[in-house]
């Protein structure tokens, strides 16, 4: 999907949420358990109770990867699922040295080698330019770049002074000599919603993919009134919010509820 | 395998020896083609021919999870296959907000989860405390932590200027309030042997995991000067030059050939 593309997706659909798909087997609705693949049932009630009101799905593959092979078809039958005006995003946190992560890249983004092909992926920045470039190799693809989390621990190196700024700043601006925001966006916690104005300086045009929102308690209209751009310019993911709203026979018509009350938020703002 | 029995294996085979396991079914002898599991089928034979003469196997997670489902099937096999005696590490690059980041240590350290049962997982350090700590979780197990990695983009932010030092000293001191060395080890590459000096200063007594020598061009004898302690405290990783030493059906033997090399000068700077 192209910039040009999302940015249209989010006014047609007046929404900019990004449902994360973080389906933990052990918190599944019991009445799912009876299926072939209990992960994907609960994944496709999902989507389908939130597909006109989300512009991105975001499987987050630690679930899906601590299940084993079968987790990996879980997620395979998951993205083949996902509508295709929805943009994808594998949250995987990869990045390595160039050959590994060309092979990284090929796992997610090329669909003869392990069944996937995610418009996106998310990746660390530790190692550097040839650590994050081989993802740029595939056309069309997106790299988000992790740059201020949401975790605590994000204080612990993010935030190091480095001259007059602090590291986070370093990896946005270094990073756009790599890419133009047509390929590359960067994670921002909602929880760093100080921060924002200030990373939005920085990254004019990059959409930022905020996740925190929801169960990490980050707030919603701060990030809007900070993060917003004529072209729409953020993702906000909520994952856990919406996933288990109900842990009963009604799950999905809870999560479209949850996802609805973020959706007529973030169209407000879209208006203003 | 805990820091003293890791010792103690490096003084009785005489090797600090780590065999990168990044196999690549584009190069497989030809002849294993025909197996059920060529990748398994090329994993057993070099573990066959080289088990005497490493202490520890890597197997580079990417080579397994751009196959998909089979990826993994494989990946469990080899890890099952290797001796006990071996300390085994998930070159995997990890690292998460706290509730991911437990999955992924599941993924690795809990093998009623995704069939794995490794002693170490490579954790990138970006996302700070929470993202690592629950790596530390699983009794017994490791963390092998990025520090200054062997590629080119190691310089664009793991070499930042913070104060009077650079980001890498940062993480590699921050990390040890963390944990001991008996559950912590840094990634410094070979051809960082410049820095190793100062990086056994920080990290006295942790291993150091050291890729590099070999394809990429670090020198052992440098990074052995600079990096053995009095309980060894290197595992070096050959990748390459080790399995693609041929790509007959004599590349088990070329392998051992090219894994007795390195023992032999490894054994020469541990008797000095």
């Amino acid at each position: 999907m192209t910039y040009k593309e999302l940015s249209e997706q989010i006014f047609r659909k007046k929404s900019y949420l990004c449902v994360g798909l973080d389906t933990d087997p052990h918190k599944l609705p019991s009445h799912l358990l009876n299926e072939k693949d209990p992960v994907f049932a609960f994944n496709r009630a999902i989507i389908d109770a939130t597909a006109d009101l989300a512009v991105a799905y975001k499987p987050n593959i630690a679930f899906y990867e601590a299940q084993g092979p079968r987790g990996w078809e879980s997620l395979q039958r998951t993205l083949e699922y996902i509508p295709a005006d929805c943009f994808t995003i594998a949250d995987a946190k990869r990045g390595d040295i160039g050959n590994t992560s060309s092979l990284y890249a090929r796992t997610f983004f090329d669909p003869e080698a392990a069944g996937l092909n995610f418009d996106s992926v998310t990746v660390a920045p530790y190692m550097g330019n040839d650590s994050v470039t081989p993802f740029l190799a595939y056309e069309g693809k997106w790299v988000i770049l992790l740059a201020l989390t949401s975790n605590s621990g994000s204080a612990d190196f993010q935030r190091q002074p480095v001259g007059e700024q602090e590291l986070f700043e370093i990896v946005i601006q270094t990073a756009q000599t790599w890419a133009g925001p047509d390929r590359l966006m960067f994670v921002v916690g909602a929880t760093q919603a100080d921060e924002l104005s200030r990373i939005r300086e920085l990254a004019p045009d990059n959409f930022l993919l905020v996740p925190g929102v929801g169960a990490q308690g980050g707030s919603l209209a701060e990030v809007s009134r900070r993060g917003l751009t004529t072209a729409g310019g953020l993702l906000v993911n909520a994952s856990r919010s919406i996933l288990y709203a109900s842990s009963g026979t009604d799950f999905a018509e809870q999560a479209r509820a949850e996802a609805q009350l973020l959706q007529k938020e973030m169209a407000q703002y879209l208006s203003e």
